[in-house]
Order: structure tokens, then C-alpha cells, then sequence
């Protein structure tokens, strides 16, 4: 029924996650309203993005030099490790703009129902460099869950004997949140790592 | 802080409509994710789209040909003409299966406050067709708002004198709605146009 280009276009949306029959149509139609000149440079950007981006030699995060511009950044603090478990949390943190240290991007978490083992996850760089380097913390920048913490956990235990300290993020009640809508290992985690108000 | 291909394909899915920041971040990030062939399938249907697709010579309708599907379709019903406000009207009529008459695609609804005049929504060319071609029913199926019913009847008075029925979409509750969420006045049209149980 609609003209292949157009066909072939809702086809290229609905690769991407979480888009749709729906939404991929009104998308594609709203590509034939764009000026000619946007449609070249979307095109044109997707090109770009897939031949130039690939990951930093040293902590993985996307870029388009050998180094990332963290890696590149002399003045940052080098014996503070953010392990990440993917690079768009780099880029999360990077805006939040409070944390100077350095960056490791994993290829993921730990999770053995879905079939991910230690091995798969890129970890031997990570300790190549935990080893290398002189860090006095890595922060684990995990999401709260099972595989955040059999990650952490996992790689603790490799890290058994250097001296350096493994620390994790808070979990709790988010800032703003209605305390009856918060899930039960939340408010768990929440009550466990209570602070004492100084 | 992104790199700048990544941060074009942000500013490239930032073009489309309903498409905010966030999202656009995280559909860019999706592209990377992209096998290689699919990207290059992407970019190229977005730049075949904007070469192969225009208006169909008689109806509007978006078509990489120099008529239409429907028009080209000499088994569908001549008599009867769908007025529709957006070439995407047509593909959903054509899904539904159910009406096997012509198009006819304006350029939008007549909106004095938006600046919208009679003679910005190609109108002549609907009249010249209404006028050569011997339908007899023209169908308004549009969006029922103030720019609907005025365009309607705006249209509808042109057309006096030649001998063609003009009908309008029926408006009423949706199927399936609860009566305390439809709003008064769809409320009140549907109880205007009440129709006796047979």
C-alpha cells in the first residue's frame, strides 16, 4: 500500500528499540515533511556516526579519536576508577559534571541466566588496567539489581590483595519519590544503609 | 562532550516532531548499536524517500509514480470521492479495507487564526476535478474540529448548484470509551445525531 521508499523507511525505523508499527509510520512521514537539507544531513549523519565512532583504547567509551576526550583530560583525577556498565553513563555522569575522575566502560553485566559469563564483559582490560595503574578507588557504577552486584562482587574478588578501595553507589529512596510507591528491596536497601543525620 | 558525529545524529532525530533531547540521545545511541547494513539501509531510504516520493498529478496522494495507486486503480469506484486533509488519511482509510472510491488529498484545513485562507489548501484543484468528474458523493473526512466544519462547508458552498451529495464522517462517543471520559462536546454531537434502533 505505501510507495517502497516510504515502506523501506518505516522498516529502518522500527530497528530501533521500542519503536513501533505506529510510530515508525509517523515518523517516516515526518522525515517527507523535513527540508531537503535536514534529510541529507540525518542521512549523512548516520553514515558519519556508524564509520567514525568506535571505542577508546583505553576505557572503552565511544569517540572518534583513539583516546576519549576523559582518557585525554590531564587534569583529571587518576587514582579515581568509575567502572561503568555502558557508555552512555560516561556521557550521564559527564553531565551531571561532579565527577572528575576517569572512566572503564564493561561490555555489560554479569548474568549467567542470559547466557553473559565473567569472560564476556571485557574484563581482563579492566584489570590490566586496575593492575597498571595506581588507583586508590573504583567506584562501581552499576544498576541496582542482581547482575550490578554479582559484577561488583566478582570483580572485588579479583581485585583480593591490591590496595585499593571498591565502593558502589547508593541505592534508596529517589529525591522526590512517594514513599508508597517505592518497591519493597528499594525501601529494603533503603532502611539497611540509613545514615545517621550529623 | 558527545562526539560531533554523535551529536549531529542527536540534532538529526531532534528534527522530527514529538522528538525531545532524551529521546533523541537514546535513539542515536540505538543507531550505533545498528548492524552496518542496517545504518547504510537507514540513510539510504531516508534519502530515497525525499528523491522518489511527490504528490500524485490527480489526488495529492504521496506516490513514486506519476499517479497514485488508487488513481492508477481503474476497479474502484469513480463516483465516489473521500476529501481528506493529510496524504496519511488515505493510507489509514486504505488499511481499514473498506471504502473503494477515489481520493482527494488537500494541503490542510482552512484556519483563519493560523493564518490558513481558502486558497492556501489547493482547493482549485479539488473543484476543477469535482467539476470534470461526475461524482456522486463527495465524502469531507475530516478531523471534527472548527477548521473541519468550516472547511466542509466552505467547500460544500462552492459546489452548490452541481448535482453531488455531500456527506461529512459521523462523530459521536468512540467504541469501547467510558462515558465519563468523552468530552461535552463530543458528548453533544453524539446525542444531535442520535440514530433510531432498527
Amino acid at each position: 500500500m505505501y510507495p517502497d521508499s516510504i515502506k523501506s523507511l518505516i522498516e529502518s525505523f522500527k530497528f530501533l528499540p521500542g519503536i513501533g508499527e505506529k510510530t515508525a509510520e509517523r515518523l517516516a512521514f515526518s522525515v517527507l515533511d523535513l527540508e531537503e537539507e535536514q534529510a541529507e544531513f540525518f542521512a549523512e549523519s548516520i553514515n558519519d556516526v556508524k564509520k567514525s565512532i568506535h571505542k577508546c583504547a583505553i576505557c572503552n567509551t565511544l569517540t572518534e579519536n583513539e583516546k576519549c576526550f576523559v582518557c585525554m583530560d590531564e587534569s583529571r583525577d587518576s587514582k579515581l576508577l568509575c567502572v561503568v556498565e555502558d557508555t552512555k553513563n560516561v556521557f550521564l555522569f559527564e553531565k551531571l559534571g561532579m565527577f572528575h575522575g576517569k572512566y572503564h566502560v564493561l561490555e555489560g553485566l554479569i548474568s549467567p541466566l542470559d547466557g553473559i559469563n565473567p569472560e564476556d564483559i571485557g574484563l581482563d582490560k579492566l584489570i590490566d588496567r586496575i593492575t597498571n595503574e595506581q588507583f586508590k578507588e573504583i567506584i562501581f557504577a552499576f544498576k541496582p539489581s542482581i547482575e550490578g552486584e554479582t559484577t561488583s562482587l566478582y570483580i572485588k574478588r579479583i581485585l583480593d590483595g591490591l590496595d585499593v578501595k571498591t565502593t558502589r553507589l547508593a541505592s534508596g529512596v529517589p529525591i522526590g519519590a512517594d514513599m508508597e510507591y517505592v518497591d519493597s528491596l528499594t525501601l529494603e536497601r533503603a532502611l539497611n544503609d540509613r545514615k545517621e543525620i550529623e
